[in-house]
Parts: structure tokens; sequence; C-alpha cells
């Protein structure tokens, strides 16, 4: 079934009233009709069956039927800081962390990011992200949209880490080391609805220092198997590994 | 150190001989001279540090001067089966695919693929996947290229499997159960140097006659988490969860 994100304020007793960007996917893209249902998401997380009472052109209202009982949620909240990429690497990050079950992302200026974000291009560039996140969930069966942060640099990176109780840092140099599990010694530890912060660097990595900066406020160095991966591949790795030890391998 | 694969007839005792799109790439772009070091790998998987000794516009010589006694190979050999998606999505599955430690793809007709290959675009497609499988093996620092098998339909790809010691398919109905831990199970009894085959359908999934042909044939269902992945993001979920269980974890 079809799923929309609802923002709270849409929400009634027994009704959901939808507007913009959906009544156009709801009667243009989807032709839903009255009586048709569809599962309608609040933003906390909470999804119920709706079936379609009344289409106008910029609203369609739609009957709570039944209350659904699901969460595909990850049992930890991950959150990704990801120094920022070349070109639009970071919407793959973003659309495919949301499938993977993110949290959050946190856009961070890095050292080695070569691209700069001025304050325009970000604003901009955060509106076209919340559409991403939103469009993700709704096809992944998500029960939240992730939370998109501002744009940080690494001592707004630092202040922020002190919302979370395990801080990470993929670190290129430890994907040489042959002694390996400070990542699964890490997932192992998490108890569930912990929040984990997980910095990936650009292109390029971590600069020593940075990583120094990191390992000197509480980040662990970890490696992510023992081949060279992509910076935008990186946190798809940490993501897809904590569902599949949290969720299949069941080691929780 | 930059990486580069070089076929088997170009190695000699000591020295190995560099030609084509390697040389443009050796002296254009990384504007390597006479003594600069590289890593060149062996299609068997085996590399040496190589020192570049002369530099001709159609050909380079370098002497071996350490053989490497190094692997980022995962222990087992996974294989990708991926029902042909839309667009230029197997470019992505086949790169990262590269980076995350696949042996292999078999890009197969699914009943739900939109899109059809005729023999002349598959050829041309076949030799641009080789060049994107290589340089994705160079970066990611692997020690072998994975193999691209030619395009299948399902009664090849049933054929093929024959090959292989375990046969999984990612079944997007399994997401939706909540009794888990079938491909974690599968993960956990793997041994070494196994050959293991992951069928991803298409945009859409597999047909239910599809994946009933592929269970009676001795391919298990498997969910990868309980949200819905997209096509092109499964089998990353597949090959960061084993390498993360045999690599990471540790529990070989």
């Amino acid at each position: 079934m079809q799923r929309y994100f609802i923002p709270a304020e849409n929400w009634a007793a027994d009704t959901v009233s939808i507007f913009g960007d959906d009544v156009h996917h709801m009667t243009r893209v989807m032709r839903f009709k009255e009586g048709d249902k569809v599962i309608c998401n609040r933003p906390d997380g909470k999804a119920a069956i709706c079936v379609i009472r009344t289409l106008d052109p910029d609203h369609i209202s739609a009957a709570i039927v039944e209350w659904l009982n699901e969460t595909v949620e990850l049992p930890v909240n991950v959150t990704i800081a990801q120094g920022l990429p070349k070109g639009d690497k970071i919407d793959f990050v973003l659309q495919k962390g949301t499938e993977l079950g993110a949290a959050g992302f946190i856009p961070f200026q890095s050292e080695r990011s070569i691209v700069v974000w001025d304050k325009k291009k970000t604003e901009k560039k955060l509106n076209r992200f919340a559409k991403l996140v939103k469009e993700a969930s709704e096809q992944s069966h998500r029960n939240k949209i992730p939370v998109i942060h501002p744009l940080v640099n690494m001592d707004g990176l630092i202040r922020e880490s002190n919302n979370y109780n395990m801080l990470l840092f993929a670190y290129e140099e430890e994907a040489k080391v042959t002694a390996y599990q400070s990542f699964a010694k890490a997932v192992k530890s998490l108890g569930r609805n912990q929040n984990v912060l997980v910095c990936i660097g650009p292109e390029g990595g971590f600069s020593a220092n940075e990583a120094e900066t990191l390992k000197a406020n509480g980040f662990s160095p970890v490696r992510l198997g023992p081949r060279i991966l992509r910076t935008e591949t990186a946190s798809l790795y940490v993501l897809a590994s904590i569902s599949y030890h949290l969720e299949e391998l069941g080691c929780e």
C-alpha cells in the first residue's frame, strides 16, 4: 500500500488532511479515487491505514480505519555525519542511508572537502534533501523520516557529539590493520534506543589532524572491512552491518 | 600506492610489462617517472611492489621488487545475480559491489525487468562493465577483479546455479515477516572459500512464479532487514553484511 508522511498538525482524531505535493502524487501519479486505501505516517512513527473520502485539487481528506502496530525502525538511532563529498554524492548517501534505516544526517565541512557550501547554497540544498529523505522513507516503508541537521564544521561536530551515547569514525588507516573487531565490538555493546554518531570523511578521508581531534573528543576509529571504500559507500556499510547484527543475526 | 591489474601474459620472472589504458593513466594522469613505485596485481590475486624502469608512449616496463603477502578478499566467494534494473543502476551495482568484495556478477533478464538487452547492446555494455570493475578493484585495493558473467534468463540462471555451494534470493515478501534470521543463519553456516550465489530481483522484485522456480531449484528466500530496499541497494546490504560477519565480527 502506498505510504505518505503527514505533518502532525494535519491529524485529527479520526481523519487526516493531505495537502501539497502529496495531493499531486495521489491524484496524478497514483490516480487514487474515493474509497482507495493508503497508509499515513505520523512524525512520531505511528501509522494508520486510511480510506480516501474526498479529493479536491488542493486537499484530500482520509478517514483513519486501522492503526498499525508495525515497526521497521532500527533498534538504535544511527546518525551519519558525512564530510561533504563532491558532486551529488550526498544525495546518494541520503537516499541509500534512509533506505537502510539512518535516524539522521549531519553534513559537515571537513578539511579535505573540495566543495564549500555557502549559506544560500546550503538553504536550497537542505530543502531538496528534506524532499529526498521523505520520498525514500515512503518507498522503504520507514516509520520515521530521518532528521537532516544543519551544516557544521569540526567544532560544531564536536559540540553536537555530546548528544550521543557512542561516537565512531571510519578511518582508512584502520582498514590496513589486520587486528579488527573494533567496529563489531562497538555494535555488540549497543543498547536499545541508544544514539550512535558515525563520522565519515570526504574523498581522501580525514586529515591526521582531524583524526587526532576526533580521538581526543571521544570518537573511536573503526575499520569497515579490509577494502578501501569510497566515501559514499562507507555509511551504507555501517548501516547495513548494524541492521544485519541487530535485526537479522539477532545478537541484540 | 597506485595499483594496476596486469594480465597474466605480461608477467615475466622479474619484470611486468604494461600496455594500453594503464600506460595512459600512469603517464598522463599520475605523471609517473622512472624510479616511481606502483603495486601490480596478477589475475590470481598475487601482488607485488614494482619500480618503473622505462616509459615509452605505448609501453611501460617495471621491475618486481617485493611480493606482497596481503589479502583483502572476502573469505567466501559471493556472486550477485542482478535482475536487469532501469537506467544505469547496474553500473552502480557493479562499482559498489566491487568495492564491497563481490567475486562476480551475473546480469539476468527477469520477468519484471523493464529493459531488454539485445545482443549488440549486451556486447557494448560488457566491455564497459569490464573497465568499470577493473577501476573499482584498483581503487578499493582488491586483489582480484570480479568476473562479469554473460547475460542469462531464468533457465540459464538455474543451470549456472550448479556451480555454487549456497543459493539465496532476496524476497520482498520475507521483509514483512517478523521471524527473521534466515539470512544470518546462511552466513553463519558458510565455510571458507565456499561459493555463494545471491539473486536480486529488478524493480518490482521477483514474480510469484519466479520465486517458486527459484525455491524449487534450491534457492532459499532471505530478507535483508525489515525495510524495503531498492533493487540497487540489496546487493550492497548482502555484501556489507557478509564482510561484517566474517571480517569484522570474526564469527567465521
